[in-house]
């Protein structure tokens, strides 16, 4: 009876069939064997997508970054630590894949060079690092040949929506999740959030709730956008 | 008799009626609200030694970086994020502190400027960050007119044993615990360590070992060569 529940939504769910790769958590940039540079998701938000998308009957791939979160049951998960890493890992993907989601935090730059020795303190009070931009992602999976339909996050401190809709519009996407990160309670490491969910031609608030109920908000959201461009 | 044991163990342990502060972790120097530097500490030797320290019968205060351990039972702590938070949160403790041991791994620089907002990526292929040193918490507690009995570590890829020697010297260290973290299976992140405890006048090699085990023999040699001072 349980079997019959699980073939049932994997045949009917609004995800049914299709073949759906999400990044999640933080990315790491190393410095030098012990250093790195980071930032603060903690990845609940990517996981909880997973499994929303899992239930709608998704078959899903996980891409994350460090985090502390179990794997949801009967995803397929893939780590990583840098960004470069993640995009090797996103293309390897990109073949078998319908719907993409970016939810990771990605580092925008990483150290042009990485010592292969722990960088000694020198007597120096200031130090120079020199940083060089890590690949844009999802903006490549977007313009990729054989493009999925191509999802991403905008995390933001200020005049969110009017940033979300300009990176909607550069970087080719097909949605934006746009979320105010200045808010307490919400977005990275909290366990709730509240965003709006940006298109071409929709904007959709989806009030504070939790990353789970969220998550299963979203998928249903991107299930019928994603069967209006089929 | 549970009690009993408790009493005897606080009223005869090596370190019985000592008043003992430790560091543990990584800190991090955040750029902006979401990004920071960071580093791989794991802050599992200093919660060993913060549990060994305890079974020895001393007054424990763990001052702690962002980690993912629960505190050892009757332990106090202080949980901060950077390395001036830590600078704070140990002179705090100085009036009080027998011993100091100073676990965590600091970073040695923070950015010049914390921005307010999420720095926006630019168009820029590159970028420069400025840091600037942040104060050596152990030399600083080391150099206190009032000073404790200061052990240090040094985590080094290359040279271990004589860097070790020379930050002994420099810092004004009566102890210094030298570990090699180039080699796989030990140090940062891991369950294990081997370590050389270096004082001015001994070298004394600790084969691999659990990090509790090890941080039973690191407490016996703390109080051991604590006591020859007094």
């Amino acid at each position: 009876q349980l079997l019959d529940h699980i073939a049932d939504r994997f045949d009917t769910g609004s995800l049914a069939g299709r073949r759906v790769v999400i990044t999640a958590g933080p990315t790491r940039e190393p410095l030098d064997p012990v250093r790195y540079i980071s930032n603060h998701s903690s990845g609940k938000m990517g996981f909880a997508l997973a499994e929303a998308a899992m239930n709608a009957g998704a078959e899903v791939t996980l891409i994350s970054g460090p985090v502390n979160l179990a794997t949801p049951a009967h995803v397929k998960r893939i780590d990583i630590t840098s960004a470069l890493d993640m995009l090797d890992a996103a293309q390897s993907t990109l073949e078998h894949c319908d719907i993409f989601i970016a939810c990771a935090a990605v580092a925008d730059y990483r150290p042009t060079s990485v010592a292969e020795h722990k960088i000694k303190k020198g007597n120096e009070e200031i130090m120079e690092l020199h940083l060089v931009k890590n690949p844009d992602i999802v903006a490549t999976v977007a313009s990729a040949p054989q493009r999925p339909f191509t999802v991403g996050f905008a995390a933001e401190t200020q005049d969110v929506i009017s940033y979300a809709r300009g990176k909607l519009q550069r970087k080719k996407l097909d949605m934006i999740i746009a979320n105010d990160v200045s808010q307490a309670g919400i977005g990275f490491n909290s366990d709730e959030n509240a965003v709006t969910v940006v298109t071409h031609d929709t904007e959709t608030a989806i009030a504070q709730t939790g990353k789970r109920q969220l998550a299963n908000q979203l998928i249903e959201q991107i299930a019928h956008q994603y069967k209006t461009t089929q």
